[in-house]
């Protein structure tokens, strides 16, 4: 079992409820990485599913929790053969914090029928860049969980030269070995910096939805997370996050809807 | 009051529970289109808000709902003073037929910061086509409702040529004379036909999950609506859909996870 393994295990407490321990190693500045919350919520789903894999996963963040104990508290909606939907709620001090809405199905292994390829090309992961370690006194944990290697232009903003526009780009891996899973893929949707930071807006930006699709099982291997966004504007901006796999397979796709930090 | 007002409308019952009406003249080959179901669902729910748009609306299909009456039933997730969040069931002989998570602020009128404009450009309207009438017996009783006039060579696989790709593009506005709103956008946001019919998978294509995001309100006039998608495999396609109004503004951004049809 890994670190990440251990840091999202839910243990069955009835076929409703599962237990959790929010682990402070996947802090963002103070809050936990929504990723992580993600993949947290749906250990409990996959486990409480006849299906094998979250295919879709819709996310409200509610309220921010805390490291330490919380349940998951699950909802039957939907038991078909071929699809089931389940309502997912993280409970925290009897308070909801994250509700979330998931599809489990069971993928195959088969090639896509049709594809068009990543959106964008990346440099070779020798040309990309590393992020400056935030010290041992940072409350960006997540940065010691993970490894990330940045197409330049798009952490330009870290020196004060934004491209511009919204985006952010970077192979990933988890740092402690481990091949990608559907729990790793909830991170990596969300491990990106917000891609309006490119764009020269700086600050903390919460997410007030986010979904995202599995689309299939990933390669062992380094993922290429792309994001971008389609529009700016009246404090709010979505951020969409494709996930490529080793083998070069789209595995992962997702969209958020936030608002702009302030400084 | 047009017809589709009427079609939507949401009586009160109680601050949880909204009485509703679906009307026939909205289905597409039988079942009702869930671009309109989910108009009805944000009725209701933007009544019961503080805040008078919906911005983020994620829904999930779990039946096939009858026309006729309904209700909607409505939680209160969260209600903050920028955001408010609510669960919404549609019910139908006590069943749970949809159920959404719609998150509702208030926009503004201000110009975008960033926006990239349309991904595909759109011929002029006259040389786009409309679909032949379904004639009086069809059960695609929507097609009367709306006018859509389709970028040709994406309506190819009517006549057996299909493009070999998933997309669909068209202008759309509402056969009776009205503005566009976030409830007409709804409708717009699934009205095209299944993208991946050009792709050549023809079929009932049932969705699965389908979430969008209102960025801003609508100019009076032509919507632009621009249906694509990354990936077929599996069973499975998405469909990203973006709306565009009359004075080139984003307005609507959504993606569809669904099964791919059996002819």
């Amino acid at each position: 079992m890994t670190k990440f393994d251990e840091a999202t295990r839910a243990i069955r407490v009835d076929e409703a409820t599962y237990d959790v321990c929010l682990d402070p190693g996947y802090s963002i500045g103070g809050p936990l990485n929504g990723g992580y919350l993600m993949a947290v919520l749906l250990r409990a789903v996959v486990d409480a599913s006849p299906h094998e894999h979250p295919v879709t996963t819709g996310v409200q963040f509610l309220r921010v929790p805390l490291p330490g104990p919380a349940q998951v508290r699950l909802e039957q909606l939907k038991a078909g053969r071929t699809v089931a939907m389940t309502s997912a709620t993280l409970v925290q001090d009897d308070r909801p914090v994250i509700e979330a809405r998931v599809t489990t199905a069971t993928l195959g292994d088969t090639a896509p029928d049709w594809t068009d390829g990543p959106s964008v090309a990346m440099p070779p992961i020798e040309r990309c860049v590393r992020l400056p370690d935030p010290g041992p006194e940072s409350k960006m944990t997540l940065n010691a969980q993970v490894e990330m290697a940045f197409d330049p232009p798009t952490v330009g903003w870290l020196a004060g030269n934004p491209t511009g526009r919204p985006e952010a780009r970077a192979y990933f891996r988890m740092a402690e070995p481990q091949d990608p899973d559907p729990y790793v893929l909830a991170l990596a949707v969300d491990a990106l910096p917000p891609v309006v930071f490119s764009a020269g807006a700086l600050g903390w930006a919460p997410t007030v939805d986010l979904t995202w699709h599995l689309r299939a099982l990933p390669a062992p291997g380094w993922l290429t997370v792309l994001g971008g966004g389609r529009m700016i504007g009246d404090g709010w901006f979505d951020e969409e996050v494709e996930v490529w796999d080793s083998a070069g397979r789209l595995v992962a796709q997702s969209r958020q809807l936030a608002r702009v930090g302030r400084g």
